[in-house]
């Protein structure tokens, strides 16, 4: 059982050279370095002797025959793009895995009802095309595959051309998926954040993806020479930005149990001796109870008024995305827990911060999610990373559970 | 008297369509519209009898002769580069001025001793390169040719290969300037603040240039998932520059009779579920009393280490750039109310909060300024502005400090 998944480090070290740079690792949506990853993702399926697939908007499928009939598919997966200074763990940790699973289940003659199919979901991150968790969207619907696909990225490329203008934007030789029910989705990832790593927990078993909210800020001010103009006639657009900004931070300390960052900025006209007249940031806001993000949104308009007021600039927020927290599966996470008990570990129950592609296809099926500990609570920079025994365990773990699952499903 | 001085509108209307765009007008050293500029005002130049030269940092003069043997030249001038979003007077006005008014002295009939030479002084605005008044410092060997030739802008392209790269970058077929020496400088200017317009003061006599001290900060944070690090655990470079950005405006603020810019901002990764790992800003501090820069600096390293014990960043503050004060040469400031008078105007004593060309003259000849009134105190954006009767006013007054000046200079 455990040479299959002792393959998961070696693996992921192998995607881990796609897109490396001394920044990170750099795998946008739709590049010739995510097209490569997807690539040697359908390479490894076909090799191990699973169908793969494909649809329109990029997920590519590795399907493992069930027993019965036209089942449904138990779907587990995650992506294979990463944010623009990443590491190697997220997202495709939960491909690889599942990949490992499936050769597990070959390994340990274990037939399954359902059909099990490894999903490598298209444009999770959103770093490069204005909408995260793309190609899970248009597989639940929530998105159409035709407004997909016309997205712009910051250059005004769209996601159709992106794929499109390179070869193996879909993968060459490889079939259209016909469309297929989904009978459960199982999602492995690394955790991203330090709680399972400081409760000394392996396994954590995710009870709810937390409400997310997008904003987009402007603030207009006055630009104007830097030698000349007194402080109290400025209107210095960056000055009232770096005031909000502040002012948020504070606010999602005192509310509690909610994340807060501005992680962009850029000013106009950016010069070192001109007063910024515009500047732009974005907020993004999260916590598995809405209410504290309501009292983030208010903090936010109370202290932009409050620029706008004392300083005489105009500020805008935008809200450009808002996603309700999502409630994982009452019996799938019951199924995990007989899963873990079979190997005798007992996942830790923990809210998820960051979002998912879990999110989109609780929409459409029973979901839920395993957890491994991320070392230091680090992710989306370049020294992710977790333990190769944590990463093995995860792996033992899936295959079990989707035994586990299968026999839910059929009992049903 | 009164055709010569208003040809400068019409002039600075038309250098004003070089590098136009809906943000303002571009003209950055050594690019294509700099070039154009320069190429716009030795045409000028030599349609009106003068001699044109230039010299190996793109520095173009304009002489016209004297008629003692030998005698040091009289240099009035600034510069033809603009901010990135700039306006069409910020020194366009006094080099075209300073044509109009050697145009003016051919109309009167007046001849000088001293040759008289109006100077476009090469990128005077420190915009793309990292150093300002690039051509002066070198004429006034404040900086070697071979240091400012090979400092490079951000894309790495040293200021050699920007003058060389493109057509034009030395004007074709115009001789070198044979060295000469300077026997007073005198640099008309657009006053880019609001103490003119609102004393009602149509002109200026620059008693000094403001000393400046220009900083590069870097912040050097934690990046990581937007959503999974918790708010007390976070090390953002971004909130922790946001903070010192606060400090410093409260610092300048309550120093008083000075004035700082953070201009210029950048954090990376830059996205908007990252964390911001590092932030690098700009300080621009500027007073007429270094004491009070030196408040400035002193709130700014405070700020900086209490952001560094509160937040566990690292922060580290590089001087760039420290100028003294300037006095202007009381002399030629005599000279100035005298041809003023001459016209029925008193100029009003004033300081300079913005650095000028001036300063590194002022290091091998007397040196002065006449300032006319901005509307609004606008400058260094597009909406800078000056009424066209003070345009003409100022060459007018600039013609009569000429002869001033010449006179002063016979008599000593």
């Amino acid at each position: 059982m455990s040479s299959a998944a002792s393959a998961v480090a070696a693996r992921l070290a192998q995607l881990a050279a796609i897109g490396r740079r001394a920044s990170g690792i750099r795998r946008l949506a739709a590049t010739p370095e995510e097209f490569a990853a997807r690539a040697l993702f359908a390479r490894w399926s076909t090799a191990a002797g699973y169908s793969v697939t494909q649809d329109r908007i990029g997920n590519v499928f590795a399907a493992r025959k069930g027993t019965k009939p036209g089942a449904a598919a138990i779907l587990v997966g995650s992506h294979l793009d990463t944010v623009p200074t990443g590491g190697a763990y997220d997202g495709a940790y939960g491909v690889v895995g599942g990949l490992c699973a499936l050769e597990l289940l070959d390994a340990l003659g274990a037939t399954t009802a359902h059909p099990v199919e490894v999903v490598a979901w298209f444009g999770e991150e959103g770093s490069r095309f204005p909408l995260g968790c793309l190609g899970s969207s248009v597989f639940a619907d929530l998105v159409s595959a035709e407004a997909a696909l016309a997205l712009s990225d910051d250059a005004g490329v769209p996601v159709g051309s992106a794929l499109r203008a390179e070869d193996g934007g879909w993968l060459p030789g490889v079939a259209w998926r016909t469309p297929n029910k989904t009978a459960a989705y199982l999602e492995l990832h690394v955790e991203q954040g330090p709680v399972l790593e400081r409760a000394g927990a392996p396994l954590g078993a995710v009870t709810a993806i937390a409400a997310q909210r997008r904003y987009q800020a402007v603030v207009q001010g006055g630009s104007g020479h830097a030698g000349t103009v007194p402080m109290d006639q400025r209107r210095d657009a960056l000055c009232a930005a770096a005031e909000i900004i502040c002012a948020l931070e504070a606010a999602a300390k005192s509310v509690g149990q909610c994340v807060l960052t501005v992680g962009r900025i850029a000013v106009e006209p950016n010069a070192t001796n001109v007063i910024a007249g515009r500047a732009e940031f974005s907020v993004d806001a999260r916590s598995a109870d809405a209410q504290r993000i309501d009292a983030l949104e208010e903090a936010f308009h109370a202290a932009s008024t409050a620029a706008q007021e004392r300083r005489g600039v105009r500020s805008h927020i935008e809200r450009l995305e808002a996603r309700e927290a999502v409630a994982m599966d009452a019996a799938l996470r019951e199924g995990l827990y007989r899963a873990a008990a079979s190997l005798g570990e007992q996942p830790l129950a923990v809210a998820s911060g960051a979002g998912h592609d879990a999110m989109c296809l609780a929409r459409v099926a029973p979901a839920a999610m395993l957890f491994v500990p991320s070392i230091g609570g680090l992710s989306h920079v370049p020294d992710e990373r977790t333990a190769e025994k944590d990463l093995e365990l995860g792996v033992n773990v899936l295959a079990r559970w989707i035994l586990e699952v299968d026999r839910l499903l059929r009992a049903h």
